[in-house]
């Protein structure tokens, strides 16, 4: 019972003369010297309705509010002004759903809300054309993440999101009640994926994880989609080689698929050249230096320190590599030439770390000794630890953020306006 | 840093005298006459390797234990009687990681351990053939499910999965402390895809849902992947038709290109006719009745009828469509032409339920009048109801279960074997 024969964006001058059955929201409407105009809103864009007033449907056209949902049979008629350089000619029309007025969010408004109102009223939000472009934007990324992943042999996999032990310790954890029994939620398929890693070599996961965020930034949530990926037989420099593949392949794709998104969003993807920019920690350092900031080894380098470097490299786009192994996670590897140093990596979008990623610890006695000089308890990971005296082969891996990934294929400011429901410390509700 | 030039696979009799890198993990040893022989296992199957007596070698070999993983540098020569007609005569051997012997699960093994032992010991299960095959049909099936939604013109989105109030109550849900506040995991995405086909009309996602399930089934897990598709300006027979392509495309790709995997799981998959047989709730109690059940209109169609079902209509895959009304969730859209019935649907396979789709209600008063008639407080649902008055279209979608999806795929015969790390009631670890 498909209630359309076309879609907006399907209307041309070819079509000249023929009935149409269209279907969409009411996201204007305007009345011009007794003749009525809807610029009729579905998935694929905008069109406009000429009701005029010997039309049968005219009347019916007075009732209607900003956002009711509305069928419309008509015929076609070229008309330079309208969009696509056709309109459709109202000869009946039947409202499917009506909006109450007035809407607590003006739909059509091409100057945003605040984004408190944004958040609470996200319905009528995300029926702006800009959060339906960020929307569209986002589902082809995660396609192109994927397709490169397949062509390089990936498998994809679902890890557990309850489990007993946080993978890094018990910060920033969310417990959950698990029939009776203390359970978190996980921060991340960390220890699963390098697992299964160790069963079938390559997969890749795309899937909620979760972090109590006690802090409100533009670029932290409570509940965020974790892009995760490992590979077995490989070191960190491999795993870069796909995190690059990846990104272009995401930004090739975006820059041909949606231009008119793009422009809808106002926003220039950035240009990288491969291979993408390569700095070591160590160099990261001497250039702050350089540049006057006070900085040591060991030191973090935070948002203003890469701003800073993202200026003096002249990149949007820049591998950090090589950082010091106390600053990373236990299961980090340790250069074996300089054990002070990690084979380690984050990819940095101008000041924003996109991915992190590394070599991992293959062995049980150095995996216990990183948990212990962490002040983490190797009992407490011994379901992680067992494996490895069963045969795992080196490895490494990567995850990186979709949000933060989006907000450099979007241009928007905060993570908040690319999730579709974001979670933070006061928001559980829409 | 690759540590293979080869996978075992790519091996080949035109390859003979050339030199080769391979790595690992030791599936199977055996001494003959001196020589050694290893069959060595990586992601694209098992391969042969020969230790002479005078190779370099030959001492670590002796070494060597179950699932240890190497690398291992040799000359390819035929052998008719090795797999795909090769071996590789071995140079040098390097141990990346000694495996602990005796394993408490034997990988080469055919004979499969108790399903207890394998999930406790579950990455060793995980590295035999038969789980190889069904991780890799898993990918496969979730790649076609989102191409054949991408054909579509779907969007995949990400909903929030800690939740306020349960889509069909307070039963069966885990509760999360959620920053001091009781907040809970959602059993699945279906008030937010609502939504969200009320913005940009058609959209899946492939997330975890979580139901505290009680019982202990081969059908049931509390942590499963569920497949949600939902779409607007259509009803549920535009929706079957949905349900529909996207099975008879993963069968056909998992076909042609799973033919190994299906030989080493021992399976056929089912062949189905489009279109898919479709008989009516109604009918079905009639021809159930005539095959001397007990049975009334308004009661389930359980395991047990859906047993005769398969048996009388002769079908692998059938649609029981038009269910009562009553035995529905709130959000199933009545027909017009009998209340007491529903525009909804189950996909079963023999006799389990693999998909549950609907129209849905798509007006307010309807939807509180549902609510309450099923006991539940509009009120706790306002976050959900608000956005009915501002414009919603008529629209369906379904779930379906991932897990319940492969065991049609691979025979296998629980739940618990195909989910890669299951949750139930007694089981937070591995």
């Amino acid at each position: 019972m498909m209630l359309r024969t076309h879609f907006v964006v399907q209307l041309s001058p070819e079509l000249e003369g023929k009935e149409v059955t269209l279907a969409g929201w009411v996201h204007n409407l305007r009345d011009l010297g007794g003749k009525k105009f809807i610029l009729l809103r579905d998935k694929s864009g905008i069109g406009q309705i000429v009701v005029d007033k010997n039309s049968p449907s005219f009347e019916i056209t007075k009732s209607l509010s900003l956002e009711s949902v509305i069928q419309v049979k008509g015929r076609v008629r070229a008309d330079k002004r309208a969009p696509r350089g056709v309109e459709v000619a109202s000869e009946e029309i039947k409202v499917l759903s009506y909006a109450k007025a007035p809407l607590p969010l003006d739909v059509a408004d091409k100057v945003k809300a605040d984004i408190e109102v944004r958040l609470k009223e996200r319905l009528l939000d995300l029926r702006r054309q800009e959060m339906q472009a960020v929307i569209k934007i986002q589902s082809s990324a995660v396609k192109v993440f994927r397709e490169t992943l397949y062509k390089n042999d990936f498998l994809e996999v679902f890890t557990p999101k309850i489990i007993a032990t946080g993978t890094e310790g018990g910060a920033q954890l969310f417990p959950v009640l698990y029939f009776g029994k203390e359970a978190f939620l996980a921060q991340s398929p960390q220890l699963y994926k390098e697992l299964l890693a160790g069963a079938v070599e390559r997969v890749f996961e795309v899937a909620p994880a979760w972090r109590a965020e006690e802090s409100d930034t533009p670029y932290h949530l409570a509940e965020f989609v974790s892009m995760d990926v490992e590979m077995a037989f490989a070191d960190y420099n491999d795993v870069m080689k796909i995190v690059e593949e990846i990104v272009v392949n995401v930004l090739d794709y975006v820059a041909k698929n949606h231009q008119v998104e793009l422009e809808i969003l106002n926003h220039r993807l950035p240009s990288v050249i491969r291979p993408i920019k390569r700095v070591t920690y160590s160099e990261a350092i001497e250039i702050l230096k350089s540049q006057g900031i006070q900085i040591k080894f060991g030191d973090d380098i935070g948002t203003p320190e890469s701003r800073v470097l993202n200026k003096v490299l002249e990149q949007d786009l820049y591998f950090i590599t090589d950082w010091p192994a106390a600053a990373r996670p236990f299961y980090t590897k340790r250069r074996e030439d300089n054990p002070e140093l990690s084979e380690s990596f984050d990819l940095v979008y101008r000041w924003l770390e996109l991915v992190s990623g590394s070599s991992r610890n293959n062995t049980r006695d150095v995996l216990e000794r990183e948990l212990s000089s962490r002040g983490l308890n190797p009992k407490s990971f011994e379901f992680f630890l067992k494996w490895f005296d069963y045969g795992m082969p080196p490895h490494a891996g990567f995850g990186m953020g979709l949000q933060r990934f989006m907000l450099m294929l979007t241009g928007q400011q905060s993570v908040k306006e690319v999730s579709l429901f974001p979670r933070d410390k006061k928001r559980l509700v829409p």
